[in-house]
C-alpha cells in the first residue's frame, strides 16, 4: 500500500475508534450528551457531557466495552437524512442539534454502528472488527466549541495504530520522551532552574548544568581557535540608533525588549552579537590580505518571546549563542561557507548526532537589500552545500530579514528534531555599516559577512543533549565522573586520597562519606547517572585499587587506580 | 626633619616658585594681568591674562628667566598694607583688585621679591635662592574663578621638589606612567576599544585583549574549582521587584540603568550578581551539613557612571566581576573569610603584585539591617584579618549599604594604587530573601552571605595588569607567545611546520610570512612585545632548530625546537 493510502486508512480507523468509544460511553452513561469526535495526530478524541467527572480508572472500563463492540464486528452504515429526520434522531442531543442547524445543506450524513448513530461525514471502516490497535490515554476538560462561555465537556483522548506493534512502539516512544524530557531531567539532575521572581524564560544554570556548559564551551573555544577564529567579548547593550541603522529595530521589533534611557540616550539589550563584532572589525583599516577575519563569541542575547511559547531550556528569553562572524571578500564566501559547514558537521558528530536535516531558507516577505544580492547569497549557500555533497531542502521565505540561511536540524536519539546550527550570508549589514577592506586595487570594497552558530545556543543545546542522552551524559560531559564510596569509616581516608589524586589528573570526582548504607549510596549515584562508582574497603585499600561499578549496574571488579584512571581518560577522549 | 615639617617646607617652596614664575612672566610680558597662583599636588600653577597664547616653546624661556631670578637670591619680603594702599599698588591688575575687594579684613598681606609683588598670605622661602628643583610642565586654559562667563586665562603648571633627584624621579615616573597608560597601550597592543555608536564605558574586547582575559578566566576558574567553589551562570536581567526587595532600588538607584518593560512588568539590567545566586541556593532545601555553598560566576554587570568619570578600562559602565557568594553558617564565617583572604593573596601573587593595602570599610550613613548586625559582621572581618596577621586600616563609613567590607588596593610596579579584591559580609540580603538552612536542631536558620571578588573586574584588572607590566606581559599572559620569522621564502614551509608543532603543544605562535625585511619583522614583534622570536634560515632548518631572540633584544643563538619549547613552557609555568 502506498504511504498515502496507508495514511488514509489509518485516519479512517482512528475516526472509527472515536465512534466506538462514543458507543462505549453511551453504554456506560445513558445520560451522555455527545459533542464532536475528530481525529488528531496519532489518534482521536471525543467530547462528552457526563453526569460525573471521569477518573483515570474509568478508561480501562471504557476500553473493555470498546473491545466488546469491536468483537461484535458491527458494520458502519452510512445514511443520508433530511434535516428534520436528523433532528428527531438526535432529539436528546443538544450539541448535535446545534451542529445540524449549522449545516447549510438540506440533508445530513449519519453513520451507525451497533447501538450508536453519529452525525458524521465519514468515511469509516467497513465494520468495528477492522480496528487493529488502540489505547485511551487521558481525559481533559474542553469547552464546547472552545468557547469558555459554553459548557465544559470532558474530552477523552486515545491513540490508534495499524498494528499492536506500532501502538506499543508509540507508547514506548511517548514514555521514553517523558523520561527524557529535559525539563524533568533538568530538575532531577539539578542542571538548571527558572524563577518567577527573576522572570520567565531566564535561566539560572546550577553547578552541574554549568559544568556541562563549561566543558562544551571549552571544547568549542579550542576547536574555534584551532580553525583560525579569534575569541572576542562585546557589550550586552548598545545605543538604540545602532539597531536602527542595522534594521533590527524596524524588522525585529516584536522580539526586542523595550529600550532603556541613559543620559537622555536610548539603549537596547542586544538581540544579536553582530554589531559588537562589526565595531571591532571597523576599529582599524583592513587590507584584502588580512581577510578572512573570524570573530567568535559565546554571546548572551535577549529576545522577547511570548510567555506561552517558553519551554524549558529550549525556548527562552535570554540565551548564549555560540556565535561567530566571518568577514571576507566575495571570492572567499564559498570557501568560508564550506569551512563552516565542515565545522558544524564536526561539532554534531562530536556530540553523537549522526542524523540531521539541512534547510536552505530563502528571501522572506520583509527583507533588506536588493533581490540580486539575495540571489547571489543564496547561490553561495547552495554551492557550498553541493561542494560538500550535502543533501538539503529549500524552505522558501524563511530567511532572516538580512539574508538567506542554512538551518541544520538535529535529530536526537529518540527522533526528536531540534533547531541546531544556523549559517547566514549577509550582504546587507556590511553595506549599512560600511564594513570595508582595501583591495589589491587600493580601493575600498565592502566585505561579505557570514553569521553562524555551530551548536545554536548553549541553552537549547543542553536541552537537546539531555534528551539525546536521556540524561546519561557521556563521560566527558558528566558533571561528576566518578563517586568514591568508602565501605566503612576506616576507608574514608583512603577515599579522599583517591579523590585528591584523581582531581589532580583532572577527573571530576567526589567522595560520598555520609554515614549511609553503601547500597543507598550506589543507588543514589546511579540515579545521578554518575558513570563510575569506586567502592573501597579493606581489600581495595590493601591492593591500592578500587572495585569499579558502572552506572548501568555492571560490576567490573577490583582494578588498580591506574587502570581506573586510564579507563576514565580513554572514555573522556573517545567522547563516548 | 619630620615628614610634616618636610611637607610644610615643600609647600612653601612650591608657592614661592609660583611667585618666581609670575615675576618671570612679568619680565617677559609687561602687559600681563595676574590671576591666582596656588600650590597643587607635586607643584603649582599660576593663571595669567597675556597678550598672546603661549606655546610649549615659551616654557623654557620662562624657566630661564626664573633661573636668573633664583640666582639673584632676592629675599621674600612680607608686608601688611591697608586696602587703599594695596589698591594703588595693584591699580593695573583687575583680578587682584577683585580679590582685594573680597577680603573682609581692613588690611591685606603682600609678598615682594625682586621686581614682583603679589597679594598673598604666604608663607614663603627666605629668598629665591632657596629654590631647589622645579620644572614647568604644561599650559592650559582656565576661566577666571572657574566661571565660564568670565575671562579665559592661561594657566601654567609646574612641579617643584626638594632636590634635582626627586624632580628627576618624579618626571621619570610621569613619563613612565604615560608610557604605561593602559588606554595608550590598549590601542598600541590592540587589546580593546570603545565606540561612540555603542555607547561610552562599554568595552569591546579585541582578540588579543580577549585572549589575555581568557587565560585569566581559565586560571581563575580552575583555582576556584580546586578550592571548592562551583561555577554557575545567571541572567543579566531580573524583575525590578527583586531589586526592590534587595534594597538596591532604594540605596543604589543612582547607579542603575532605567528599567525595561516586558509584558507589563519592569525588568532591570543587573548591577550585581547576588540575586541569581540566591535564587539557585533557594531552589532546594539545604541542611547545615551542606554548608558552606560557594557559587562563583564571571558575571557581567551594568552600572551607571557619569560620562565624566569614565576612564579607559578602569572605570566603565559594563564590567565582568570575578564574583562569588559564599552561603554559610555563622560559625563558619570567620573560616570562610580567612579562606577568601588567602585566595585573594594567592591571586595577587600569581599576577606579580606583592604590595597591597587592606582597608576595612564600616557602616555608611545609608544602610540596611541593625547596628548589632553590622558590628558582628565587622568583628568577623577584623578577626579574619588578624588571624592571617594582615595589617589593615579602617575606612569609616565606606561600607556598602548591606554590609561592611574589606577592600584590597593593589600597588602596581609603578606605585599606582588600584582597587582590587573586595570582600563583604552580608547579614541583610539573607534576611530579606529568607535564605535559610535546616540546622542540626531541625529548625530553619538564616545563612550568612559573603560577597567577594579576588581580582575585582576583568576590565579594571586588565587595566591594572597592563600598567603593572607596562604592556610587557609575562609569557603565560602574552596573547602571542612566539613569532616565527622565516629569513627567506624557502624557509616558510619550515616555519609553518614549527607553528603546527608548537600550536599542538598549546603554545600561542604565529608565522610572519609577509614579504618584508627580517629586521622590520623583528622590530614589529618587539613593538608588539612578543616574548620570543624564532628566526629560521638554512642553518636552523639543517639543525632542526631556531635562532631565539627575546623581546628585550637579547639574542640567545641557535637552540633545538625541544629546547625552545621547554624554555617557553618553563616560563609559562613560572608565570614569569
Amino acid at each position: 500500500m502506498t504511504s498515502e493510502k496507508n495514511d488514509e486508512q489509518l485516519e479512517r480507523m482512528r475516526h472509527s475508534v472515536a465512534h466506538i468509544m462514543a458507543e462505549a460511553v453511551q453504554c456506560l452513561f445513558k445520560e451522555a450528551k455527545f459533542g464532536i469526535g475528530p481525529t488528531i495526530e496519532d489518534g482521536f478524541y471525543y467530547d462528552f457531557e457526563l453526569p460525573r467527572a471521569l477518573a483515570p480508572d474509568d478508561l480501562p472500563v471504557i476500553e473493555n466495552k470498546m473491545r466488546e463492540i469491536i468483537a461484535q464486528d458491527a458494520p458502519f452504515v452510512r445514511e443520508e437524512l433530511g434535516k428534520d429526520r436528523a433532528r428527531e434522531l438526535f432529539a436528546t442531543q443538544p450539541y448535535k442539534l446545534e451542529l445540524i442547524d449549522e449545516i447549510p445543506d438540506a440533508s445530513v450524513i449519519v453513520y451507525e454502528q451497533g447501538s450508536f448513530t453519529d452525525l458524521c461525514r465519514g468515511p469509516h471502516l467497513a465494520s468495528t472488527g477492522k480496528v487493529r490497535a488502540f489505547k485511551l490515554t487521558h481525559v481533559a476538560g474542553a469547552y464546547w466549541r472552545g468557547d469558555e462561555k459554553r459548557s465544559m465537556l470532558q474530552r477523552i483522548y486515545g491513540v490508534a495504530f495499524g498494528s499492536q506493534k506500532e501502538l506499543d512502539d508509540y507508547l514506548f516512544r511517548q514514555a521514553e520522551a517523558a523520561r527524557r524530557d529535559h525539563r524533568r531531567l533538568g530538575k532531577e539532575l539539578d542542571l538548571y532552574s527558572t524563577h518567577e521572581g527573576i522572570g520567565p524564560g531566564l535561566i539560572c544554570w546550577h553547578p552541574r548544568g554549568a559544568l556541562i556548559r563549561q566543558v562544551i564551551e571549552d571544547f568549542w573555544k579550542a576547536e574555534h581557535i584551532r580553525r583560525g577564529y579569534e575569541i572576542v567579548y562585546t557589550p550586552h547593550i548598545a545605543k538604540l540608533d545602532l539597531w536602527k541603522t542595522s534594521g533590527h529595530w524596524e524588522f525585529y521589533r516584536d522580539h526586542l525588549f523595550s529600550p532603556m534611557e541613559v543620559d537622555g540616550q536610548q539603549y537596547l539589550l542586544r538581540p544579536m552579537n553582530c554589531l559588537g563584532h562589526i565595531s571591532i572589525y571597523k576599529s582599524k583599516l583592513r587590507s584584502y590580505r588580512n581577510l578572512p577575519v573570524r570573530y567568535a563569541e559565546l554571546g548572551t542575547v535577549y529576545r522577547y518571546e511570548r510567555t506561552g511559547v517558553l519551554y524549558g531550556l529550549a525556548r527562552v528569553r535570554g540565551f548564549t549563542q555560540d556565535d561567530a562572524h566571518v568577514f571576507c571578500r566575495s571570492d572567499q564566501v564559498e570557501d568560508e561557507l564550506a569551512e563552516v559547514l565542515n565545522l558544524a558537521q564536526f561539532m554534531m558528530s562530536s556530540f553523537g548526532f549522526d542524523k540531521y536535516q539541512l534547510l536552505l531558507s530563502t528571501r522572506p516577505e520583509q527583507y533588506v537589500g536588493t533581490v540580486p544580492m539575495w540571489e547571489e547569497a543564496t547561490e553561495c549557500l547552495k554551492n557550498a552545500l553541493e561542494r560538500l555533497d550535502l543533501r538539503y531542502e529549500v524552505d522558501p521565505g524563511e530567511g532572516v530579514f538580512y539574508g538567506p540561511k542554512i538551518d541544520i536540524k538535529l535529530e536526537d536519539a529518540w527522533g526528536h528534531v531540534w533547531q541546531g546550527p544556523t549559517i547566514q550570508v549577509d550582504f546587507n549589514l556590511p553595506q549599512r555599516f560600511d564594513v570595508c577592506y582595501i583591495g589589491e586595487d587600493g580601493l575600498e570594497h565592502t566585505v561579505v559577512m557570514i553569521h553562524r552558530t555551530v551548536l545554536g545556543s548553549m541553552e537549547r543545546f543542553l536541552a537537546c543533549l539531555t534528551e539525546h542522552y536521556g540524561g546519561v551524559f557521556p563521560v566527558w560531559l558528566s558533571p561528576v565522573q566518578a563517586v568514591i564510596i568508602p565501605i566503612a569509616d576506616r576507608h574514608i581516608g583512603y577515599a579522599h586520597e583517591i579523590e585528591a589524586s584523581f582531581k589532580n589528573d583532572g577527573i571530576r570526582v567526589r567522595v560520598d562519606d555520609r554515614s549511609e548504607r553503601m547500597n543507598l549510596k550506589i543507588r543514589e549515584a546511579q540515579l545521578e547517572k554518575v558513570p563510575y562508582m569506586l567502592i573501597v574497603g579493606d581489600k581495595e585499600m590493601d591492593s591500592c585499587g578500587a572495585s569499579l561499578r558502572l552506572r548501568s549496574g555492571e560490576d567490573l571488579g577490583l582494578e588498580s587506580l591506574a587502570e581506573v584512571k586510564n579507563r576514565i581518560r580513554t572514555a573522556v577522549e573517545a567522547k563516548s
